[in-house]
């Protein structure tokens, strides 16, 4: 690339948007089914119930320990489509560029995309880049769509029983904590790193269970907003006890001293499962085996009260607000 | 809708997020394949290949006359499918909202993208919302990726030979040239409106056509750019006859005055075609026999010369330069 930084006219379809396009897309996101010259891309047969979704990703700053906005951009999409019981197979992606971004951030954000695409097994097979005027966006925002083929069946949130346990995968908050930190606005610093990553090892761990009604990524809103929305589609109560779901300290240590609370913090790598009573236990052993699942513990069940309830530490219980202010814009 | 304006908590995965998307989303997108409450949407079996674009969309401003972002985002994308030759079927939508954008001009543009979309015959099946901070969007950034099935085989760049003539649909620059007089900083106006539309009609009636080689949808950097990209991908020349290609009084004296070249200006609802010339005079007449193609012209053909040559009115030639700097930005 002639240049340091991106211009606009990296964005006009004429010679730099396809120097750009080869030189830093498809040079790293490089496969048989991408074909930067043809206006779609041919997907093979698809053998199955094909499943599709879809994520956008304004993540600040662009890198934070343990990944960046393309790393993550893989991760979100393939991850919605894992929980939902599918094997992500395409993706798509939108890249809406400021003017004056370093390209060498680019191409390390680009490289990393690929990277994740490549480990999860699935090609970037059509793409877009816009170029924004200074000032019309922050660095870099990356949208995603992702293709799958259906593995698991029978998995939607009105299956979801009086008495189903409820577990989590790992620790909670990571992700929001780590990018926290990795602004540097509250003068804080730390080593945790995000817990972005792909959680198909931990759905497919789950794959021939039986009793597995329902999974879920609890990004945005948390766990918390997880249990709200079950409680509010199904009509159903829930009860959590929070010595049982794991947090990390450091993430415990940054929520008490900025009044966050850690139910409510993105994670990119945990999975919310909602298992028959009778399963339950045998899924917790199918995760604690996984390398990404070590960590999991069954957290609570549903119940006929028709409240999320947290039983706190020390033997009470509270109302799990629902989250309404923004605390942590552009966490991903 | 509490609010008028959006706000950052629109975006947190909370109360308002979820009030946002069922209100202004999922009512005006409503279909049954598309489900607020799952990860991913479960496709119906699509018999053939399968065909997968994406498009992002950034215009300025979001409303112009002839469209706005939201039927343009539909657009878009399933004209990359349909000179591609594919049948649209499924598409999925993410919404870059700005704090600040009014909540009625966001339901403005969500309507007109869902009325587009069922004028196609397209569901939207997955979306994901996020809300930027102030200062750190430009209203609104919209991107769609689309699913179709292929219809019409044997279409790539690399089918395209020499003697080839070059077919276009109707005029050229209108979409650039209504977009560029909507943003009133020339102190120009006019009634001209964009030409942005489904072409589904026009690459359908060519659906039968031996001799149809390639087929694409000239937008940013507008004709001028498709007949570059081909010259390079191929190695052939180029050569059209300027008093061949349509384009309106209007766009002629815009360019004139501010010194713009219609043919690199950017079109939204043309097709440009490349057909063997044994066939071209019937790909004219399908073309004009269609309400969208009754200005179609035959405005070239594909050469040994190496180069892109506009022969000018005036009898003599030039060569067609590709667009280098941004002359519009946020022009789709």
């Amino acid at each position: 690339m002639d240049h340091q930084y991106i211009t606009l006219a990296h964005g006009n379809g004429g010679r730099l948007m396809r120097e750009l396009i080869e030189e830093i897309f498809a040079r790293h996101l490089g496969n048989p089914d991408l074909n930067t010259h043809a206006d779609a891309a041919s997907l093979a047969q698809i053998n199955g119930e094909i499943m599709m979704t879809t994520d956008g990703f304004s993540v600040q700053p662009l890198e934070f320990p343990g990944g960046n906005i393309g790393s993550l951009a893989v991760h979100g999409t393939i991850n919605d489509l894992a929980v939902a019981g599918a094997k992500p197979l395409y993706l798509s992606l939108n890249a809406f560029i400021e003017e004056g971004l370093e390209i060498a951030l680019l191409e390390r954000i680009i490289s990393s995309l690929a990277k994740a695409a490549s480990q999860a097994g699935v090609n970037v097979v059509a793409g877009d880049t816009k170029v924004l005027r200074r000032g019309e966006g922050g660095g870099l925002y990356l949208a995603t769509t992702g293709i799958g083929v259906k593995c698991i069946s029978n998995l939607s949130m009105d299956r979801i029983h009086l008495g189903d346990h409820i577990l989590v995968s790992g620790p909670i908050g990571d992700h929001g904590t780590a990018v926290m930190l990795a602004r540097e606005q509250f003068g804080l610093r730390g080593d945790l790193q995000s817990d972005a990553n792909s959680v198909l090892s931990l759905t497919r761990a789950l794959e021939t269970l039986d009793g597995l009604h329902f999974m879920r990524d609890p990004t945005r809103g948390g766990l918390a907003s997880v249990l709200h929305e079950v409680h509010q589609f199904s009509g159903l109560g829930i009860r959590v006890q929070q010595h049982r779901i794991p947090v990390r300290d450091p993430v415990n240590a940054v929520c008490e001293m900025l009044g966050y609370d850690p139910l409510q913090l993105a994670c990119e790598g945990r999975v919310v499962a909602f298992v028959d009573p009778a399963s339950s236990e045998q899924a917790l052993s199918l995760w604690q085996n996984t390398e990404d699942g070590v960590d999991a513990a069954i957290i609570g069940s549903v119940d006929s009260q028709q409240r999320v309830i947290l039983e706190t530490e020390l033997g009470g219980e509270r109302i799990l607000e629902e989250l309404e202010d923004e605390p942590l814009p552009r966490i991903c």
